[in-house]
């Protein structure tokens, strides 16, 4: 291996696509973020652009070229369906043969926290999935299906739901709320109500708003509901309990021996701090040896250098603190 | 007026979009089918091809021209907002200045079964709608704000609760249900279990199928559920019910005098047909004068010879049987 051989990790995520360049001793080299490289979410084409944009940012950034990786892993939540192996490592320049893996997003998560070869993991943030692992790989993966088909408890599953409470006020059949205007501002909206069509003026503005961007970006209304919950508003508060219900559903449906790892946005921002007593979750996570997550990214450059026989302990220490146990 | 003035209706739909050409007299010409006319639902480029492709086959199936048009109304569940009218009688060829009026689809439906300026109207078809009727106008207008925000208990709602079913069962973490087979028969996928990184190979088919066309296309899976729970299954019946619920909050929200005009596929094709004994819409349709919607394209027509100062009762009579009341 040349000495200037390097290791590249990538997380393809449903928000932003990361790419990580480290010397084959796991030294990181240099870090780029692009725009989201889910293709489930965001499509095919706006999904390898934004793997590319970083890759060749991170690549830059370092001053080594894509034919001097020596193993890469893309950690991604999309469906690996859609392009092939072959192509992707095309498309990102890389040398033919060299070790090239794509990996669920949550595997990633999941070496982020634990060394173990068996356990589970949870990620809720722009989507939702959960997964038994065992001998290193994903044994069992429930939910993962993406905004249209699962996904409960996710920031897209919470967001849909916050600016559909806010639809129902304003057209009168649901309760007023301080989403309501939370949301409006969020999305730069004057909450102007006076009758247009018969229909407050600002729920159309509203309508062509969410309408005129990918849906899955209302994921980014799911803070504004953990803030309302917190406050007291009871239509937030609702949300946020059965987005817990629908967590419930996926971890009871990975029990089983060793840690369960457990991260992604909205569980962080909002449903650690917000296990409601006597709830579904807390009681589906009672008893489990749960670990916060690490980062992804971090997750993959495990995987990479694992896939050249390197230990990773010192990745880890370099990284940042070791993941809370 | 030229005695060789037609006039023009057309009815936008999510599924469809129909243009019936008639004389001045309100004798129907002829008609023509072209995709989907919702702006909200396939955007705004297809919806006016669509527009185009209606109007100018029904026009050359009548041996008339554009320029003929002497009123026109354009029936839509789309957003007006979206296109001017003035573009849109450019894009038909209209001569400026010839009468022309969009309305909301559920004004055409409400007066394809009645003259009665004051009244209510709810549409339950690929999207859910209701409104209160008053001086031959909408005067308020809840739910309609598409399938992400709103709709619920449409055809789309309906749809997707399905095929998150499906998906549920095969993850594991939702019932058996008879929806399953009979939703991948539909979709043309073979019902192959066996697992791919963690999963039924078959759900991976599901998750590409369901992300590879327009969402609202979901909606296509409401009859399925309809005979599914028709014949017993209980997943597709708490689908059924909770639809049921959802149509019961529109229907209470426009409450008051005048008669109830209720229509659209999914109402037709399932809702009117399984009202759940002591469910909630039934009890909100107790005591109102319900009746069934005729054809919005026939309201459209109604609404275009009103322009003119026509009487509409030979067109009622030459397009059909009237209303069941």
């Amino acid at each position: 291996m040349s000495p200037d051989g390097v290791v590249l990790a990538v997380d393809a995520g449903g928000s932003t696509t990361r790419a990580l360049v480290l010397d084959a001793s796991g030294e990181p080299l240099a870090r780029a973020v692009a725009g989201p490289g889910n293709p489930t979410a965001v499509g095919v084409r706006a999904a390898l652009a934004a793997l590319h944009d970083a890759v060749c940012a991170a690549l830059a950034e370092a001053g080594r070229a894509a034919a001097q990786v020596v193993s890469a892993v893309v950690a991604s939540a999309g469906s690996d369906r859609l392009v092939s192996a072959e192509h992707l490592t095309g498309h990102l320049g890389l040398a033919p043969g060299v070790p090239f893996r794509r990996v669920p997003d949550l595997l990633a998560m999941y070496f982020s926290a634990t060394d173990s070869d068996a356990g589970a993991g949870l990620i809720a943030g722009t989507g939702s999935v959960a997964a038994r692992v065992g001998d290193g790989a994903l044994e069992r993966v429930v939910g993962g299906t993406g905004w249209l088909l699962g996904d409960g408890g996710s920031g897209f599953w919470i967001g849909r739901r916050v600016v559909r409470a806010v639809a129902a006020e304003l057209d009168g059949t649901g309760a007023a709320t301080s989403l309501t205007p939370a949301v409006l501002a969020d999305l730069g909206l004057a909450d102007d109500r006076r009758p247009r069509e018969g229909r407050p003026f600002v729920l159309g503005e509203l309508v062509d708003t969410a309408y005129g961007a990918e849906p899955v970006r209302l994921a980014r209304l799911a803070p504004v509901c953990f803030a309302a919950a917190g406050a007291g508003d009871a239509v937030a508060a609702g949300v946020v309990a059965a987005a817990q219900d629908e967590l419930a559903v996926l971890v009871r449906a990975v029990a089983g021996p060793g840690p369960l790892v457990v991260g992604g946005s909205v569980w962080r921002r909002g449903v650690e701090g917000s296990l409601a007593p006597g709830g579904a979750l807390r009681g589906a996570l009672a008893g489990r040896d749960v670990r916060p997550a690490d980062d992804g990214l971090l997750g993959a450059a495990v995987l990479a250098l694992r896939a050249l026989g390197r230990p990773t302990l010192r990745l880890r220490a370099a990284a940042g603190p070791p993941a809370r146990p």
